[in-house]
């Protein structure tokens, strides 16, 4: 390999003061988790590629990364193909010999007759070792009929096929694989080619866990989980193939309480971060449907949501000329007036939500939610961060059910939400689990997080756990001598480190200064005659000769 | 779906209480490795196929999980290679129309200076979508000739070919494709498939990582990295296919105070853990080296080692068997004969090595390294763990050039063995990097670590962070009373939770019990009027009605 070495597209390597802060960043959500009283749980980087197709939409299952099996499964399906065409070339032969009769309505009616009966001979021909559940053998056989109708019988070819010897029937074989091959064989083959795929998010291997584990599962379960995620996307700036979820979920509990302690936590972790300035945006599902449905859209809600959603980016004007667009009455977009005005203190938009949603029962639960959760966060109070109601915010609606919440940076930097998350019913039907539970989760995310605490310089400075103090390497007489007191300085948690090489002094300290080493000793002759240490303050230069404890003292 | 959802073979989910044990033995690691002086990477998950292919032999290369492209990169393939065929055959029938004969020797002309040219074309020619990098051009056209040979030169179709029209010529090329899919298309395929692969272990991304950075990395560079890496070997109790390594290296140094370092930070960690009385065993491969050249072994020193690497299981005679049976001469084996008596301290085991090796220069500098090394290790002392010479050491004989180490856990629990690492020179020649970095490592093996904490019950108690108290709920009202509270608590530290519904007092307690909490607090009408709270130790039924200050001070 000549050229430089490099990693994929949309991954990253993190060296260790990235590391650091990173790890920073983790501590300080998992310790807030932790005091809320969330446990945690990890799951394997790959599931069984059912648990999660089908799960993300057509989009989402697109952006799935499959692991490709491993041994053969190439040849055996290849071969599993080639047995199977020519069963059916092989029956059509028979069926040939018997009638002799090469009409369309002969060969209609061997294909009729037979191919009901088709699956059953996938299943008994040994060579065959295609299985059911990965398999639609029906629509297999009428595919394959599909080619041997193009490439033999409109080919004229039937009497030869009534005729042929082995060699014959073989290469009709090939024929018909080849059409095959090109047209169906990657459709067919995927489910043999991988039967695992890397974790898209972190809900879903939850929800699998949660039902699989239901037994062992005290509930209400408040689980987090912190871990890398996987996707197939187009990268781009602050986007990844490989990035950390945070997540934290209660299931099994409807309490309005969850979302005003996710509220807190929320604070509580920004806080910790000193990222102050923080807006907590919060929506209910259920105002949106309510206003859908006093517009008479309620057949159109992700329409209207959609549409709504852009109102602060392309204003009131472009909103309504979308909803019209999308088949909402003029009449009904007219009631929608107060909600583009809407602002003001949280209480003030709840009294016009109240107005607008006057006839609409779902409508007036959803003000009775948010109205619960704004007073008890109202007496509860939040350390630095603002509670919004938002009532265009729309995110993941296709699964939230109650509360919505999206987080926003201080407004002093540009960042998309650095958090959400909302409250879904029956997170677990999908696995078929028969009591549904409720859930309510939120999530961090860290990249972004990391992008506005370095814009902000919100690290602290004490974040890197870099080196306190290196000794220089007079030679094996002295080094023996320092690992002894540096053995001393480990056990007081001093990160201390041996210059390997007893080289030129000045490479050694050139070696400290660049690694940003704020302390270095200094151990010679008489060093070790008088039981002392020589330290060197590398920022400030100054140097004294010590003993151990006062050494140890000083550096910690 | 409708069984129950399960996991890919050989992974794992982990559980709350399973989470803090690992996580109590990574931060033991993790902080022994700094106050070493080693920082943290970190590398993706998964890394072009070309970074890992070839780094660990054939057997290695097979249990490497590979990842599926995204997109539609077989029918892009099966296009490609359609055109492929049809380009030929085209070209094929040109020729026949201008020389009009259909004999062998026409037909082999056609395909000697015709297949010389082919990869030009190729290339030139819009949907063959194959690129140069990933195809052997030359050998794809030789092996669709093959096909074309068997399917069409053999089956006396070379007129039908020359007379065809576009349909026919499709109908021979689908003949062909057939015929090449079926042999031929997996080996094609798999580079167009998958280019990117799961990390198969820490080393060979160390080494990417290290000549990818080498401009920003000051040397000697002392790294650790503590990531999981994915390997497809059947699965087997305590082997899996996804599971943690924890290594740290020193790259940029060929001293042997590393060494001495590595031995003290394994007694440190295995000290921390509590873990008492695990070996560290030492060897050296210029011992081994020197040995086979003693005997005249030299070249084969793989199957000396082997051999010898057995004499703890199956003893002197089986091993002086084998090594007559790999051709080592009987003369040879009869000067080993000190070895396999080899006991006693360190000191007289290098004594008895000065014999045996005094002949060989190569062994004579490694009994002076283990020398060197041992004499230090007696000067500093080990905590709790032994050092011990062990010439039958073979483990990694294949990179290792001087020292090699393993771990053994305590006599009393059988498990293989539970670290390992050595010297190794030029890690990163792999990646083209000009300068020789030689490097030395070793790893702790986390989940034998675990089961071996777990055997002789070595987990502290306060392993678990679970939930310290939990806040009964009466209501609403009392709900909002405690949550002021339990604000309080968590910013103390105290992980804290309120049961979220006003369930029945049984069922709450029954929560408590179950989930082992070890504190509850009661607040109801009484209290709230009081400004107190009633704590319940659930172990002890005690119950106190305090201020918050003395709850605080009671459960902290």
């Amino acid at each position: 390999m000549a050229q430089k070495p490099s990693i994929p597209k949309g991954t990253r390597d993190f060296n260790p003061q990235e590391v650091a802060k990173r790890n920073y960043i983790f501590n300080t959500i998992r310790g807030a988790f932790e005091t809320f009283g969330f446990q945690p749980i990890e799951t394997p980087s790959f599931e069984n590629s059912e648990t999660l197709m089908g799960k993300y939409g057509d989009e989402g299952d697109r952006l799935i990364f499959k692991i490709l099996n491993s041994g053969e499964f190439l040849s055996m399906f290849n071969i599993s193909l080639v047995e199977s065409i020519k069963t059916i070339l092989f029956n059509f032969q028979l069926y040939l010999k018997e009638v002799n009769d090469f009409s369309e309505e002969s060969t209609d009616a061997f294909k009729d007759n037979f191919l009901k009966e088709y699956p059953k001979i996938f299943l008994k021909e040994k060579k065959i070792k295609l299985e059911e559940s990965k398999t639609n053998f029906n629509q297999l056989a009428n595919d394959i009929w599909y080619f041997i109708d193009l490439h033999i019988i409109r080919q004229g070819e039937v009497e030869k096929l009534k005729l042929a010897d082995n060699d014959t029937l073989s290469y009709l074989t090939m024929t018909v694989l080849g059409g095959f091959s090109l047209n169906l064989a990657p459709k067919y083959m995927s489910d043999y080619i991988s039967e695992k795929a890397l974790r898209y998010d972190l809900t879903v291997p939850f929800a699998r866990y949660v039902v699989q584990h239901q037994n062992e599962i005290e509930f209400p379960f408040k689980r987090y989980q912190i871990q890398p995620v996987w996707r197939a996307d187009r990268p781009q700036k602050g986007r990844f193939r490989e990035f950390y979820q945070c997540d934290a979920d209660v299931v099994g509990s409807t309490s309005l309480w969850q979302e005003v302690e996710f509220i807190q936590l929320y604070d509580t972790v920004f806080s910790a971060l000193k990222l102050e300035g923080v807006t907590i945006k919060i929506n209910n599902r259920k105002i949106l449907s309510g206003i859908a449905e006093v517009i008479g859209a309620s057949d159109k809600l992700i329409d209207f949501t959609v549409a709504l959603d852009k109102l602060d980016k392309i204003g009131e004007d472009k909103v309504k000329e979308e909803m019209l667009s999308k088949g909402i009455s003029e009449a009904g977009i007219s009631k929608l007036q107060p909600l583009f005005t809407l602002s003001g203190s949280f209480e003030s938009q709840i009294e016009s939500l109240k107005g607008i949603l006057s006839t609409s029962k779902e409508g007036k639960k959803g003000i009775e939610e948010l109205a619960f959760i704004n007073e008890a966060i109202s007496e509860l109070g939040l350390t630095t961060a603002t509670l919004q109601l938002d009532v265009t915010l729309a995110r993941g609606l296709n699964y939230y059910t109650g509360a919505i919440f999206e987080v926003a940076a201080p407004k002093t930097v540009q960042m998309g939400s650095i958090g959400g998350g909302g409250r879904y019913d029956d997170l677990t039907s999908i696995f078929g689990m028969k009591d549904v539970l409720s859930g309510v989760g939120i999530s961090f995310g860290l990249d972004r997080i990391y992008l506005v605490l370095e814009e902000l310089g919100l690290f602290p400075e004490t974040v890197n756990k870099n080196v306190d103090v290196l000794f220089i390497n007079f030679g094996d007489k002295e080094a023996l001598f320092c690992l002894k007191a540096i053995k001393q300085l480990r056990s007081e948690g001093i990160n201390t480190e041996l210059y390997p090489e007893a080289d030129k002094m000045k490479k050694q300290m050139n070696h400290a200064n660049k690694r940003n080493i704020p302390f270095v000793v200094l151990v010679g002759e008489e060093e070790i005659k008088s039981n002392s240490y020589t330290l060197k303050n590398m920022v400030s230069g100054e140097q004294f000769k010590i003993p151990l404890a006062e050494l140890i003292n000083h550096i910690k």
